[in-house]
């Protein structure tokens, strides 16, 4: 029950803020949580509890909530120059050396770095660089963009669009000109009797003959995360990227890697389109960019893209787009840091380490005959639950399962993400072997409470 | 001319950089100005050059380049808790403390906030809680957004589409929609014998014929800059929001104040509401609400959007939107520290002081020949450029007049910045009486410079 005194953390957080992506009957009946602070992977709350956060906050906290170095390097740039933008041939040498290293880490040996604020900026913003690029070379009908159902790509009313999620139907999206093809989900969609192999070719011949039906002239781009995340950390099925590339290739379609949750470490490689071996021809990047420490979003061109666009912005003098904070001193300081260590500091190292143990302890989980599926890749994965595990079929809706788990196991000092059907788990990568332990102790715990009391009719 | 040296900081910013709002063949000419560090309102480059940055930045660096509490106040939020969102009913101490306070600090005695990374992004969800409402409440039709010629808000493809500049055509921008209507600035829009009073009631007269043209019944919102920024430092014709707020109020249709510029003091009043003495329904804050410290945004509802919303969001249990940085505890620290070194430790109060000042500075260069009007509000103004004063005609577009007065001025340790045919200065708000003749007697250097070598057909 939230606390109802005047001055109560609950009251003063529940007085002025406007929610979103909150479950409202939920805060009416529980309260806000009010954090404080963090050590590690948990983080702590007004009352002084604590809670495991296996959703590294929003995936991005991947270094924990109280990272000594990644501390010191902001502290260090508000020191030296808190603050600056990238427009008018100005920029500050933070922003120089993070758009060399972005490019020395990326599949590409040569490239163009453009900074927003968010995930979603960046895929605005790549929408606008392909809708731009198709104007200034005599092709202003190329404007659709294609997506996958379960896609999650922002919220602004472009990312939203790209989004294949039906919430959006609320707000009147998707746009126009915005296209959701099948989710390469086999699990869940395919069909009985079908291979995984035939799952996979299905899929791209159902982009062929979208590519057909739209014409491909008028196909400005294909964006995809290597794995779904906000849809509920979804692998593709095998082959899918091998299968999907060259068709786009054939018809001169970009395929851009959403990499917001996949990059820097999250599926055991430094980029998710490494882990299943694809060289995009754009990056989309944040969250992990900066450890979740700033706001940072960046859209990183291949060498084609890059060329193309500048060549673009030359002809008409100058791109006609920034944001006020693109490329950002301390953003860019922190994302320099931040960068140093993941890759030379050994969190990715603990990536891999700790994946066979995060396997097995999903498969083992996965044994409850309400789970009907494990599903991840590296340190992200999902538990879907379901009333019937021979038919797949999922709870009643109304039931609210997944919300009825995650409660229990914040009641229980564990934060982790119901995603319709599905738990999701996404820790730190600074976890250690007990907290995975602890993690998985009290998710069963939380697992075997709330399907016995479906079961009781509860 | 750029230095080439492979290792030159010019030749590695030009290697992977994307330039946004940059003009590129004055990047080609003359190479990227790399900065270090600030101090004050100065800003330092790798080759310890010093500009006196009478932009703040991008208006935003109010507080300056060095200020030391604004730093403490950063550094002490990553030492306690760097960084948390606000999804799922959780948040931030500092994130409640903030909502609290902008508030308070409002035109409202109650409302609710949520938080984004940019002005871009806070005008963008504003239009989407504007479709939601619209939907909510069984009005799908309720999609249209009247903006004004020369109104900057943004770049997200849908805040793009409000921006009233020519370049967005470039994008195949604006999306159907968006509905721009005349630019209020009497000196040039005003018709021959027309006078202010006329020309306003003629503005006003023409949303009304907008709004019979359209329907009512088809339009979700009005968005305005008190003051326009980027279009050139615009202020409304006199009595122009009390002319057009009553057929807003009449018609149903929410006024939105996009105080991203004018918000925090740059007026000489908190709002820039609040200067042209009208209460809106709702506020765009960013840039100032930081100072520039951190990439934030803010949406503040009024009571009645603040009720119409949460309604609207609680019958279908959520609002389905949110940014991952939203309410960045960091952020939330720093804005805090920033209102309270704005109103309370004298930077509105020198705003005031300085005023009488700026204003006669620039009337006094407005006397130049080329210079056909000065126009601006409290701490920030523009002189416009023109060819011929008594026919207010401007120079050909070709001469890029601005840009040159802008180079000359930077060649001479002084940041100005051209927008169209109009010098725009923003100082800091902690300018000093000395820093500010020192910023007139660079200009006035470079505007005499400028224009001789135009006379002598340079």
């Amino acid at each position: 029950m939230p606390d109802t005194a005047p001055n109560s953390w609950e009251a003063r957080a529940e007085s002025s803020s406007f929610y979103g992506f909150t479950d409202l009957p939920s805060v009416k009946a529980r309260g806000t949580v009010v954090l404080t602070h963090g050590e590690g992977p948990y983080v702590i709350d007004t009352e002084g509890r604590r809670y495991l956060d296996s959703n590294s906050g929003l995936w991005n906290m991947v270094a924990g909530f109280d990272h000594a170095g990644l501390a010191a390097a902001a502290k260090a740039q508000y020191d030296r120059f808190p603050g600056y933008h990238a427009f008018f041939g100005r920029m500050s040498d933070q922003t120089v050396m993070l758009s060399e290293k972005l490019i020395e880490v990326s599949p590409y040996d040569r490239g163009r770095v453009f900074y927003t604020n968010s995930g979603s900026e960046a895929n605005d913003t790549l929408v606008k660089m392909l809708w731009f690029l198709a104007r200034a070379e005599d092709q202003p009908q190329r404007r659709k963009i294609l997506t996958r159902k379960n896609a999650y790509h922002g919220v602004t009313a472009v990312s939203a669009s790209m989004t294949g999620k039906p919430y959006n139907e609320l707000f009147g999206l998707p746009l126009p000109d915005f296209i959701h093809l099948t989710c390469p989900h086999y699990w869940r969609e395919g069909q009985p009797g079908e291979t995984e192999a035939q799952f996979t070719a299905r899929m791209a011949a159902e982009l062929e003959e979208v590519i057909a039906r739209e014409g491909a002239e008028t196909i400005a781009g294909f964006f995809a995360e290597p794995v779904m995340g906000a849809g509920g950390v979804i692998p593709p099925s095998a082959g899918y990227f091998q299968a999907i590339q060259p068709i786009l290739k054939k018809h001169g379609i970009p395929l851009i890697s959403d990499e917001v949750i996949c990059g820097f470490g999250r599926t055991g490689a430094v980029w998710g389109c490494e882990t299943y071996d694809f060289v995009p021809d754009a990056i989309i990047s944040s969250k992990a960019l900066t450890a979740g420490y700033f706001p940072m979003g960046a859209v990183i061109l291949g060498p084609e893209l890059a060329d193309r666009l500048h060549a673009a912005s030359e002809a008409v003098e100058e791109f006609p787009h920034g944001f006020t904070a693109s490329g950002h001193p301390v953003g860019c300081a922190i994302a320099l840091k931040a960068i140093d260590v993941i890759l030379n500091e050994g969190l990715l190292d603990n990536v891999r380490r700790l994946t066979p143990r995060f396997e097995e302890g999903m498969t083992r989980l996965a044994e409850n005959p309400n789970i009907g599926e494990f599903r991840g890749k590296g340190l992200m994965g999902a538990l879907e639950a379901v009333a019937d595990k021979p038919t797949r079929t999922p709870f009643a809706s109304n039931l609210s399962v997944s919300e009825r788990i995650a409660n229990t196991c914040t009641d229980h000092g564990l934060i982790c993400r119901p995603l319709g059907q599905s738990i999701v788990l996404c820790p730190p990568f600074i976890l250690t072997e007990p907290q995975m332990d602890e993690m998985f102790e009290k998710l069963e715990a939380a697992l075997t409470e709330v399907f016995a009391g479906l079961k009781a009719g509860a």
